[in-house]
């Protein structure tokens, strides 16, 4: 069983500026994993949700990027002004938020179309 | 469906010294997290399992601590001799190896009884 009803990753790996693919923390990912701490712990839910960083997800071009486990709904592009969204429909009544889902094409697939065409 | 098999969440947080409770960096969870990418790729599972760092897993009184996701299995001072037996035993073959789960009774309750008595 999981020990949190829901276990949350924020993606705030940082890389260098030259670097073929981008990085999700200069999106704003530290900002928005605090967003989620705070609105996590007010809608009561500190106990039974957890919020993270991790390192990269890989998933850089559709960052910032986040994992919710156990159930393995990835969002892309999360802004603060999504966190509300997320954490009512989905941490509160267990229906991930569409729209902010990553295409299932995009995820751990090297060939994903948003890739940048020197990346690997 | 999870998009990888499995999920490894690695805590690298550091606390300051000061801090009632432990933590996991000075306990070696970056080497760890390195010794976990080397052989998950040894045994090639490259693109069917991730290993990341992560903030706090609130467990850290049974640092170096894992979480293995999407099955939710929680592993507790794990040192980088016992790498071999996770991804072999467990990755692999998908039986976690149980000498080094953290007991249900320490996950997510702060009246379990490794945590200080100076700790919240």
């Amino acid at each position: 069983m999981p020990f949190f009803e829901h276990h949350l990753f924020i993606c705030t790996n940082e890389r260098d500026e030259s670097a073929s693919r981008p990085s999700c923390l200069p999106k704003g990912s530290k900002k928005l994993k605090a967003v989620f701490k705070d609105a996590i712990k007010d809608a009561g839910l500190k106990h039974r949700v957890r919020a993270n960083e991790s390192g990269c997800l890989d998933q850089r071009e559709h960052g910032p990027v986040v994992v919710v486990y156990p159930e393995a709904v990835w969002y892309g592009k999360v802004h603060v002004d999504d966190v509300g969204e997320i954490v009512q429909q989905h941490l509160m009544n267990g229906k991930p938020v569409e729209r902010l889902r990553l295409p299932e094409s995009c995820i751990n697939n090297e060939h994903c179309p948003h890739r940048n065409a020197k990346s690997k």
